[in-house]
């Protein structure tokens, strides 16, 4: 159960239903995940984490897909148990098929085994690696 | 200093060169990262860690850009210092941009930020993102 | 289920009990969470763990209600759930009210975005930052 | 290094220099700390990071000192040197003591320690701090 | 429900089986964990991870309870309910007792708090602790 | 730099100079770690954590060295640089080799990696690891 429960857009105030109505025309559909729906019972939160995330996730050097997949690796990476499925969702609705999820999950089991290899190893940055002053 | 010091080409066992000339076969490359040079202390890590990281990142379904930048955003995620360098590099290699990077960054945070929303809010998964039976 | 279930009251060894005792006089109250009752299992650790939770949360230079903020802060930030929920509700038992809880939780989110920022961007501390030798 | 160098106010675009001067007006001062230097090779994120940070970290229900600590011991418990170090100098200037930050890092130590036992037991929730339906 | 659900032994391609046959025949038992059922959805990443779990975990200068004790206590550190469970599961095979738990957990704990507050006074590491050149 | 500096034998008060000569004492050595010294400026962290860190590391039902591994290991998992290094230094001192490091380290990274896949994958807990009700 969500800490403040689920605001619904029937119970939502205008300041909430804006959102709400920005969220559902931007991702052309007619329903608002629990995320939002949680978030709503602090409507400035609702509010900059919508218009933060449409901005980030919007198609631009990188496509959509790829902000999918980078956002999905992340919450992998972090074990966010929501994230992970919200994500694996939207990222399929964006295109990514079976075996490119297969591909994704084994970089980030991957780098999460070499992150640890090169912290316990205490590895110095190779000087080719620093950015030029 | 790496726990254990780097070990370079000229003092290595026939079974670590054996997988330094690897790396820089498939890398095309005439330097060894740091980072297996300090792995090359336990040989058996070197190996496998090698064979498994040159399987992972071949490109298949997913490019091998796409590979290096998912790496690179579990190692920003994880704040590893010397993968955040050296997957820096190597993305920019792959033909990483620096607009690519900042909008990278700009996803990587945001995850992290929703992430902790998600968790701190204690939201439940929506029935439409679970797997069908 | 708990690895080792949970240990009642009444079940519970004579140093069992003497902490339960405790943590009801010291909490006012008369029941005693899963967490006690989970780490009942190996008495010296609810014991020690039991002495540094009281010592730790103790009003001092900061209020008792600062400290449970600071404790669900963390505990949103690492993903516990069990901990996001108990101290979710014993904040809100030292008077943090749902718009209190609303701007924590943004500050966890943003200083979750920013630390992998700064991580990402290899972002080096800026002299005025260090300590004075 | 960081990743890109660090944009000074005199190399900077009218778009950058724009986000400068709001947070030398916001925080009444005449210096930029480098984390906002090496952000603004990425201006989209520049501005949004900096809209984001001013909203969240203006007093509110919570104080703004309230605000920097939370912000600190998140950025403890994630291990962000660049994050540690510059929150413990605004947290400082905005009136934490030596004790207070002791206090702090005291209940940041020992959230991470519960935290690891709660989820090693495996403890389940208590009905009583689930949110009512 | 994992994400593809899992591949029971009677469903599974050749190249699946020859992996379960291979886990069975190791580990002595006729049972295959949700893990590898879970993983079967992506043969490159069952196979190279049993190959590697297989090599990491057979007994060498640490012996096979030592491994799966500080598998698990990385588990317990990272939250991840799943790997919590079936390592404590097969510690516990592998002769861990109750009071070896407890003190492991016990550990774990208490190097979750003071990797936090290591980073959180920003202590400098020891010239002593430093590897010689 | 730590946040407070490092308090010197010479300068500390007598709360504090009863644990490091505690410390001294009881790890027979004549020299006080950074750790310490930077926790004196909280004595009451200091004693705490000193009196909590030699009972939980004192051998028991696991060893010694058994303890320092599992610390390691965590804080390699953590990528915490000052306890990878102190305790990897005090893990020798407790009969560590240079196998056993590379061994652990290598758990280490499979944890990391399978804990990552076993959450991506959303993979339900098997029936048999559940703790029997």
């Amino acid at each position: 159960m969500a800490t403040f429960g689920l605001i619904e857009y029937g119970d939502a105030s205008p300041e909430v239903r804006a959102v709400y109505d920005d969220i559902m025309a931007t991702r052309k559909t007619d329903r608002i995940n629990n995320f939002w729906k949680a978030l709503a019972s602090h409507p400035p939160t609702l509010r900059r984490t919508w218009e933060s995330v449409k901005e980030v996730m919007r198609p631009g050097a990188l496509d959509a897909l790829t902000k999918e997949m980078i956002y999905l690796a992340v919450s992998a990476s972090n074990g966010c148990d929501y994230c992970i499925s919200s994500h694996t969702a939207s990222a399929r609705q964006h295109g990514m098929t079976d075996e490119m999820l297969g591909e994704l999950l084994a970089v980030v089991g991957m780098a999460n085994e070499t992150n640890r290899l090169a912290d316990g190893y205490q590895v110095e940055i190779d000087p080719a690696f620093r950015a030029p002053a």
